[in-house]
């Protein structure tokens, strides 16, 4: 049996089977809707209003997600709540992933172009009763001539290669991959038309860029959210749902593969070059990201000891990836690292040329989850860690994505008033993660909290709320929807805390492990399209990265996809990765007790180890605290 | 608007178009119905009995073909009649293609195994928190230290790879093609299970052999006709077919794809292997069939100068192919020396050893085209003749494929009493190609032809039919329908003549281009199905091949499909063709006046030039007639 949901305002509709929940409704009929725990109940976001119709009984999960006057209105989480008949619900705009701002760009390096992709122009002599030579010998034997010697065709280009060569009068165009292969022959001179794809895929976005591989400008750059979110917004749903067979890992591939194409579709027909022109794809993205592209085995990822199932760079034919490039086109990952340190980490080094600085520099991209690594031109430490969604707004009362009406600054006065900037200049919706980042250093500055984070004395816009403290940071009256104020509460600054706390316990992980000396640290460079809009003072007063003067910190955004394009570039980034790759230690914080014990340190703010924080310290008025925390 | 078209006796029904040809329905219902000339209406052999319903008006191609008591009772062309309405028409035994015998195997000599499919026994060391190297990085090394460096792994492999490692606690099979690429891994040791597939793509016929690469047995061997057959039964009819356009070229590729996979299929299931289990193909055939499966453009190969599109042995993914064995698994497919001398000429040379004779050699492969070389272990000269489908049965008045009820031997008395065998002992139907030798040299031999191949004249079994002379071999009460005699017509004569010397005529042309001395030819090698069931005696009566002495002459069967197994066996072999293939010196024989001139001379039985056909010449009683054949 069958019901139909219908979603409100929009009005879209889709038909499930009796017993589906409104989620997988919603998922059918395309309807955006957040999912950010990946349906498990525990994140909340996705709260839906039944308007009418049967759906199954309340769950505990939604008992304790939603407030007590929306259970009361027949609110409801979309992925708790079946269909027992048609229904008709509505989705608040809270609970829209929305249209987000994405940074899809980052810095990239001078770099000289030798891609792996060459077009020589030849004009064949025409068989004859005297000299009936076949087509391939002809070709081959003149490609060998003009230095391309053994090489092969590959089928589809064998296929049409008589047609070809008589249609275009043998004058053509022959695409070489690798030295090794011919993918196309085009009718004439095409020499001038050579395009590469670039692609960074994010666990949150997706950005794909055309490059011309004569010159190397980029000649569209395009991004959008990773169409896998509707599988769960953090990595472990994504491995967990594909986990659960073959059936699903294609599903969660499709996915990610039509969202490429879809990019790429809109690109080349945008600056008027065809599909075929395009010839090779260099992809990066976490090892997960990387896994669920290639269709490979993610269930291990899961598993302690993370191992990834392939962590070598590898090269495939676009037709055997999905990919509508070339359909003889390369498709070339990178290598990972580990399970939790992929492509893009490499990608991030390549392009911030961490492998040949001369003094010990930081680099992280920070995310849901945070690559850190550590080195200079000898050697790079690396690790990765969970540092949770809280920065992508998940799991924060308030919190939202950085989308259209989001705070991503925040400015507290002495006297505890507040002033705030949104995303667009809209009325504020909600708290994105670098308006986190300021509030909670801003409230340490004015002593809202004290340094382990909690929140002191009640009186002005400090109130206890249904689940404790919070700060008001926006009355109702200037929010969008006028009801509700926005505010940060104890749970919320507990969960910047520990996401800040998981990046600097990695980076003093790696310090110790590596036997380095942290006074030696002479750089600081944060990737990530979310780094772009941290303010570095407060990431630095929270205790997120080490105390460095400013001036030694740099945000190179999205540097997975710099690495991507270098790649594309240049054959020798491409190998200098694989040395790269080779240089990494890679230490895995599961394994770790150190790593505990400076997480225990890092939950307070900046630190408990204050002496690593002296100017820090200056300017926080925050009440001190010691052994709050401990080890568990 | 569609209409049903019902065949009897079978009862098999199938829907098609207004104004499709009863041919059209033919093949979309399955009905085993002829096509020998490709639907072009020259051939007649798809006479139909239209029963009832409304067909389009007779056409000249009609009145040509059918015989006038036919047309009366509603006789039609099936390629050439189409529907009009509802129809039900009968398909005569006649016009049955039937169930053909098919001689498959052929002579192979003995070899020294040398796969390109190798397999390696691993135990792996499994991941662990100190140790997560990733999945293919561990089995590379591993397979490194076994002597295999460098491997990449075939995508489909690497993403299943975490799941079978573990699935198989760490003790796996590694199937390596080429010492290049893992194409399998498979749970514990399978080192004794191996195969490869060799397929023989003849024109007529297409034969499989499932081959243990392990020692080389052959476990499974099958044939059946070439179900391209439906698109014309010779390579023309088929290439234009082809031409015609992508959709074409992909439809009759997909018919051979089928087939093989039809055959693979029934032969996996009877042997007890998995399909994944078989890990390399090798194939032979002629450049059209070549190309055919292969889906190269043919049409060049249609015109003058007839160019081969693809000359040199190529390697292609099963996957890429359609073909059903392991689908990362190789497909091989041998060169092509020309445009009419193909990748099946080079296997009957590798099976015969021609390039390591130390005297001169003369092997040709008898069919619809037939190929001919002559060489020794210093040179081979080859070229094609296209022999036409007398052979086969096409253009003879009572003329049959070597299918049950054929007359396959004849004996002819000096009284002109004729004595002859049927295949299976049945009654006969009509008479084969190598009863068509046969007959033909009979009446050489009794005077019923002079040695021009003129019926002489008008008495007993001599009498003048409809269309000129014709001789009378089995009267009507013996013949399986009992309603019409089996006779040998002088167009008959004519027929088999045109293909005797043609394919003579290409040797004498070898011969004189290639300035070799006739006498010092040692041995004559006839390959090809056809040729197992020659009268070797009357071959040469007829002036088909040479005069040797019978003890030189051999029949190696369907050697095109040893040469197949041979380089499935053994990479030398495989290097081997690429040798014979460079050193073979090819003639295109449209542009020959030699071949003219000689092709003139071998129109006489058994050639114009006695002097090269002494002993011949002994036995033969028929009249001598000289100058009859002029030059065109």
């Amino acid at each position: 049996m069958e019901f139909e949901v219908i979603f409100l305002p929009e009005g879209k509709r889709s038909r499930v089977p009796a017993n589906a929940t409104l989620m997988s409704a919603a998922l059918k009929g395309e309807v955006d809707l957040a999912a950010i725990c990946g349906g498990k109940g525990y994140c909340g976001k996705c709260m839906v209003e039944v308007i009418d119709g049967k759906v199954s009984p309340l769950t505990d999960h939604e008992r304790k997600r939603i407030p007590k006057e929306k259970l009361d209105k027949n609110y409801r989480l979309a992925c708790q709540a079946h269909v027992e008949g048609n229904v008709t619900i509505r989705v608040p705009d809270q609970s829209r992933v929305g249209k987000q701002r994405l940074v899809i760009m980052g810095k990239e390096p001078p770099i000289q172009i030798r891609s792996n992709v060459e077009k020589v122009y030849l004009e064949l002599v025409p068989p004859s009763l005297e000299d009936p030579t076949a087509d391939d010998e002809r070709l081959l034997t003149e490609l060998a001539v003009k230095g391309y010697p053994n090489l092969v065709i590959d089928s589809p280009t064998a296929r049409d290669l008589p047609r070809v060569l008589r249609d275009a009068g043998w004058k053509i165009t022959a695409v070489i991959l690798g030295r090794k292969e011919v993918i196309a022959i085009e009718k004439g001179d095409t020499r001038a038309r050579k395009y590469g794809l670039a692609v960074d895929i994010g666990t949150t976005k997706l950005a794909v860029f055309i490059v011309d591989l004569n010159d190397g400008t980029i000649v569209y750059a395009d991004g959008t959210m990773n169409p896998q979110i509707k599988f769960g917004e953090d990595v472990i749903s994504r491995i967990n749902y594909a986990s659960q067979g073959k059936a699903h890992l294609e599903e969660i591939r499709g996915t990610i593969v039509e969202g490429i194409n879809s990019l790429l579709k809109s690109g080349v027909s945008e600056v008027e070059i065809g599909m075929e022109e395009v010839y090779e794809a260099v992809l990066v993205g976490n090892t997960a990201m990387h896994h669920l592209f290639a269709g490979i085995d993610v269930k291990s990822l899961g598993l302690a000891p993370y191992a990834a199932g392939v962590g070598r760079s590898c090269d495939n034919k676009a037709r055997d990836m999905g990919l509508e490039i070339n359909s003889s086109g390369n498709v070339h990952l990178l290598p990972n690292v580990a399970g939790f340190v992929g492509a893009d980490a490499i990608a991030d080094m390549l392009a911030s040329r961490l492998h040949e600085k001369e003094r010990l520099t930081l680099l992280m991209d920070v995310g849901t989850n945070t690559e850190v690594m550590l080195g200079d031109k000898n050697c790079i430490w690396a690790c990765s860690t969970a540092s949770g969604p809280a920065f992508e707004g998940a799991h924060i009362k308030c919190g939202m994505r950085a989308a259209s009406g989001a705070i991503e600054k925040v400015w507290i006065g002495n006297d505890l008033s507040v002033s705030y900037k949104t995303i667009d200049d809209k009325r504020a919706r909600g708290i994105c993660g670098s308006g986190m980042i300021d509030a909670v250093a801003e409230m340490l500055k004015a002593g809202v909290i004290d340094t382990s984070g909690r929140i002191q004395q009640v009186g002005g816009s400090i109130r206890d709320g249904e689940g404790g403290r919070e700060f008001v940071l926006v009355p109702k009256e200037e929010t969008e929807t006028g009801k509700e104020d926005i505010v940060i509460t104890q749970d919320d600054v507990r969960e910047l805390q520990k996401a800040k706390a998981a990046i600097y316990a990695g980076f003093m992980t790696l310090v110790r492990k590596g036997g380095l000396d942290r006074g030696s640290l002479s750089e600081i460079i944060i990737a990530g399209a979310f780094g772009n809009y941290i303010d570095p003072k407060n990431a630095r007063i929270i205790g997120m990265i080490p105390e460095l003067p400013l001036e030694r910190i740099s945000f190179t955004g999205n540097t997975a996809g710099s690495g991507a394009r270098l790649c594309l570039k240049s054959l020798d980034v491409r190998l200098e990765a694989q040395t790269v790759a080779s240089r990494i230690k890679y230490i895995e914080l599961a394994a770790q007790p150190i790593f505990e014990e400076e997480y225990i340190n890092a939950m307070y703010m900046p630190n408990s180890r204050l002496e690593d924080f002296p100017e820090t310290m200056r300017e926080v008025k925050a009440p001190r605290v010691v052994r709050r925390y401990v080890r568990r």
